[in-house]
């Protein structure tokens, strides 16, 4: 068969045109109607081909469709791929599923844009060979000898090389042959099938009427640790205010933790104009700091660093720092003002302006921001804003930033994500856009539809085990998993669940457990969340009490009972699991128990035979749980008929377990969750240490 | 607010260019980036757009999608509709759902072909006048007047007649109002809103990037009964043969069972060569008459009747006497020749030719059917073959047929019918095709989407309570009832289920009940039906014993048991109750007792007061069966304190029912299904005929 080759672009003409609502008789004459084969229901194809599948670099990208053409013909078909730019396809034989599904699959192996579409035609040869091995009248069968050397013959002409001589032979003994059972060997013969998939004329191809667009994005986009952290709260010991150095010092902390995104607020001069006070107080006094996202002052806007943090050399100086430890430095882009950014003044044209002469701030009535002024999307220089805006990425870029958490990118026309992400990605395809957007459903997906690599989720708000079960089979099974890349964060600067301030050491504990090993992708805001920060402002409320947010915080990092060590814990298993490096091979499994939560990954199998991970959690912080699990042995390749060991990479536990179902109990002041490797026995019954 | 008005034509640079996948820069200065509102998921869409949506006349379009923006503007949105080949759009006002669905109808009253899309904007008059209603700063308020002033100032430089003058009044009302109070009192008057709501203008409005497209056939296309019968089969009492003469004589017959349509086999000239002589015979006696499915002889083809039923203007005679009897005439089409049909003289390249110099018959190895030839559509000559084929549609509409089943359409290529369909409707959208094909789902979808206006159905092998159910909900609410309508047939020429060969009466009363209630369109192959012919060809094969397809019968029209009254009474039921002339309302209920199955249908309320219908069917041919029905009163309306009647309108009874759950017991001998009106009680209990 023919795995890659060059094909000619699609020629809409082939089936497509037939297919417009009504053809005048003259121009049906100049398409061809001749194209039988049907290609319909491709999957992925997010709303209809509008907007590309997303995958990360070494992923397969497994394509479907339905394939089917009138009558009882046989069909072949091509997965035709490539990356974009390049002009020839490569090509993968579609293999039949059965109900007229068919599938392939191709690996992208580079970072950037790629595009897919489907070519099938009957083929004569296959057709004629089935109906050969059917035939039973001496008669038939002699027309059809005739029949397939001329279908051989027309291939020779087309064949380069030795084939031809041989497609040549093949037909001379069809022509020769004698006997029905003579004729029906010759015809079968397994390298005349070869040569014929190779040479056979792809007679009235139908190409699939659309060019379908899918982004590779880069590994972290799959699976990445992030840990956000106010730069200004890294303190020297005398110091009342953090910088840069101080957070390369703080480096090693947040590796030996595991962690791969350092995901800082904004970095920008901070406003003076009504700048908010510590628990954001309307007023402030001397020395309070403000909030990082009212952005812009005198000194400078998107494109400056706060001068107490440092230089930007002092910047770029700790995105290297960070590299060393594998980790790459996260900014935030929040497209807002200060009401002293440089662009109010520069460009008053890119805000409302109200009729008594003052410049339109946030609000939501009765609610006011008046520190922050919104960019009016609707100006006459729109155009402009894009480009300036987009000019904030390319020189964050240009100091080395990959990753970017863009701030409520909802309250920004869709319109420009989409255009200013793709020209983004245009030049640097490995740079990675987490939308941060705790809003409606819809809303959510059409941001990731547009272009951004990952999402904030619900994660927070999902307690239950009904919740939990819930979500994130949307999450994993639907059909919105092609381009929604959910990354889980149990608490963040504006978010402290009710769950977290009322369930103590076990909450944070599970909370943390569940997104590492939900989600690949997962972040925390620390150090407030292992050092189990818990007061909030207001009852009722998730805002922190003296958040970071207006205020510099000192932490005592080496303060008895941090997760520190449980979170490094986390981070070393789903690094050395591939299990939990992806999302979509999540199951979840009965338990007998509401307040239990049971589910599996499985993974490529590691070099102890192992490849599942089943995780247990107990969803109640406060007591004991217990109950029956129920695994599905077959799927998760474990042999039911004898033990097995249940190996918990959290605790270092070893349970001996056999059959379906087994039994646990979760203690959660000890520990809430087991985190279990599944280990198959190898070894003879009557090794002592049998298990591997 | 504007119900209807003319708009401009969707342009698509509004909002569509931006989608694209990469924007040069230059490029994007020319589309308006303003466009904040997002239009999405749109329903009915089949395909992307790629196939119409079909309805009948007089149906309702529901039309729901995503609509959002950025942001926590107020958004309007339209329907905007229109028969095809009209210039100016209809609208119709959308209306939110939660959760960014929105949702408006139209009513299609001409049949043909429909176009729909959706405008969105945002509403800056009501986005005003939402914040305003929830300001409490005196100094805001005042501000939000003077913003108010001039959104209505700009409205009444647009507005004609006395409603400038009515908007100038109102913003002088505005730049006016003193007190925050009475500011907000002139900022909710609601003449303003309607004033601006007609006035305002659509800034940045967003078009949905497609044209959708509807096909609105007649009211038989979603409501009909169908009788197929042979014509040569009617028999004078000295005849050997029939002919449309006694047809005619049929016609009361028919007529009185309440059929609408009469489905005639072909009516051409039937094939010498190969000819098949009774029960599929190879061998035939003087006197065989064929399969009228064998077409063409010397004296003509598909555009020609064959002599012994009589002449063209006998054929056109009887089309036009069944319509005085209601009854419209349909007709076969198989497109396919006998060996001696006209067109493989005159057309031999339409054929496929083998090296023997004969033509390839039908075949499928080892199976051959050498009385057939198909044409090959893959011949030099496609184009002048589908323009023939087109023909013998255009040639039997100008005999005044409207009504076509297809024979096997899934052997001829998707796109020619695509292509055909769409022309015959063109001239005649009055025309109505039904797909004769019992094949793999995917390709029955197919051809509902090309074009074809009902289709056959599997309903005829889904006898099991678990098999209606999960058959009946695919088909009444998965997205392709939009365009997959169903034909439900419990037996045809080719189908003698095993159910009826073993069932006996029960069996036949019973399926066609089902087919009558479960589906607005059915039909039925008699006189075998009525009279309960249930003799197989070969045990385990579906074929009827001396089956009309190569023989005539003589039938027993008086015969007593036929089920002629009883398949009267259902039609009669049918037309009766607006309940049963529909497929999308169709629920099923549960019941204790496998063997029986109980669905309900809801239509307009009737003269006495009840809407449903509610049908309850031992799915048992052999044994009584009862159970507990339970049924949801409140949707059905049903006032669940009171005793209510459920009236069977097959037999009369009427049983007092009260609650959701009342037993049911159904003896197949008597009668496998109840068809239940639920009355509901309207007069006061001291009435003796207190139920209407």
């Amino acid at each position: 068969m023919m795995e890659t080759g060059e094909t000619r672009i699609p020629d809409t003409t082939d089936a497509r045109v037939l297919d417009t609502d009504r053809i005048p008789l003259l121009e049906a004459a100049t398409v061809d109607g001749r194209a039988r084969v049907v290609i319909e229901g491709v999957k992925p194809e997010v709303d209809g081909g509008r907007f590309p599948a997303k995958r990360s670099v070494g992923e397969q990208v497994q394509v479907e469709a339905n394939i089917f053409c009138d009558g009882h013909d046989v069909i072949r078909g091509m997965l035709c791929h490539r990356p974009a730019g390049e002009a020839a396809w490569r090509e993968t034989p579609m293999q039949p599923l059965g109900n007229d599904r068919w599938r392939a699959s191709f690996e992208v192996d580079t970072i950037g844009a790629y595009e897919y579409t489907l070519v099938a035609w009957i083929d004569r040869f296959l057709t004629w060979r089935h109906d050969l091995a059917r035939r039973e009248d001496a008669q038939d069968i002699a027309v059809a000898m005739l029949v397939g050397a001329e279908l051989v013959e027309a291939a020779a002409a087309r064949a380069i090389g030795t084939a031809a001589g041989r497609l040549l032979d093949h037909a001379a003994r069809l022509r020769s042959a004698t006997t029905p059972a003579a004729s029906r060997e010759v015809g079968q013969d397994e390298e005349l099938a070869l040569l014929m998939a190779a040479y056979g004329e792809r007679h009235h191809a139908s190409w699939y009427d659309k060019v379908l667009a899918l982004t590779v994005d880069p590994k972290w986009a799959r699976f990445s640790a992030w840990y956000e952290m106010f730069p200004r709260s890294c303190l020297a010991e005398d110091a009342d205010h953090g910088n840069f150095s101080e957070c390369e010092r703080r480096l090693p902390y947040i590796a030996e933790m595991g962690f791969d995104v350092l995901y800082l607020p904004p970095i920008h001069p901070i406003g003076d104009a009504f700048r908010k006070g510590p628990n954001n107080a309307l007023t402030i006094t001397a020395g309070d700091p403000g909030s990082p996202w009212a952005i812009g002052a005198a000194d400078g806007g998107h494109k400056a660093v706060h001068a107490e943090l440092g230089s930007l050399d002092d910047f770029r100086r700790l995105v290297l720092r960070a590299r060393d430890y594998g980790i790459e430095v996260a900014m935030d882009i929040a497209f807002q003002c200060a009401p002293d950014h440089p662009y109010v003044r520069e460009h008053p044209s890119w805000f409302r302006w109200r009729p008594d002469g003052t410049v339109q701030y946030a609000e939501n009535p009765p609610k006011k921001y008046q520190d922050i002024y919104p960019f009016d999307f609707e100006n006459e220089e729109w155009l402009e804003l894009w480009l300036e805006l987009k000019s904030i990425f390319d020189f964050w870029l240009d100091q080395g930033v990959r990753i970017f958490r863009v701030d409520n990118p909802h309250t920004k026309p869709f319109p420009m994500w989409q255009w200013l992400i793709s020209e983004v990605k245009r030049t640097h395809p490995e740079t990675i856009f987490l939308a941060e957007a705790f809003t409606r459903p819809r809303i959510m997906h059409r941001l990731a539809k547009l272009g951004f690599t990952q999402s904030y989720t619900y994660f927070a708000w999902r307690n239950t085990k009904q919740e939990l079960v819930d979500y994130f089979s949307e999450l994993t099974w639907d059909d919105s998993r092609e381009y929604f890349r959910p990354n889980l964060w149990p608490n963040t600067p504006d978010i402290l669940t009710e769950f977290l301030q009322y369930g103590g050491r076990p909450a944070f504990m599970l909370r943390v457990a569940l997104a590492a090993t939900l989600g690949a992708n997962y972040g925390i805001y620390g150090p407030a969340y292992e050092l189990m920060e818990h007061e909030a402002r207001d009852a009722g409320g998730e805002e922190y009490l003296d958040s970071e947010k207006y205020q510099v915080r000192r932490w005592d990092l080496d303060r008895s009972g941090s997760l520190k060590d449980y979170i490094a814990r986390l981070n070393r298993i789903r690094k050395e699991n591939t299990a939990l490096q992806s999302d979509w091979n999540l199951r979840f499994h009965a338990i007998d128990n509401d307040m239990l939560l049971c589910y599996s990954k499985s993974g490529a199998v590691d070099a102890e035979g192992a490849s599942t991970i089943v995780v247990v959690a107990n969803l109640d912080p406060h007591n004991a749980q217990s109950g029956w699990i129920e695994l599905p042995l077959d799927d998760l390749g474990v042999d039911a008929a004898r033990p097995y060991q249940a190996h918990d990479l959290l605790s270092g536990a070893r349970f001996l377990w056999q059959g379906p179902r087994n039994f646990v109990r979760l203690e959660p002041q000890a520990s809430p969750v087991h985190i279990l490797r599944l280990r198959r026995r190898l070894r003879s019954e009557r090794d002592f240490d049998y298990f591997l």
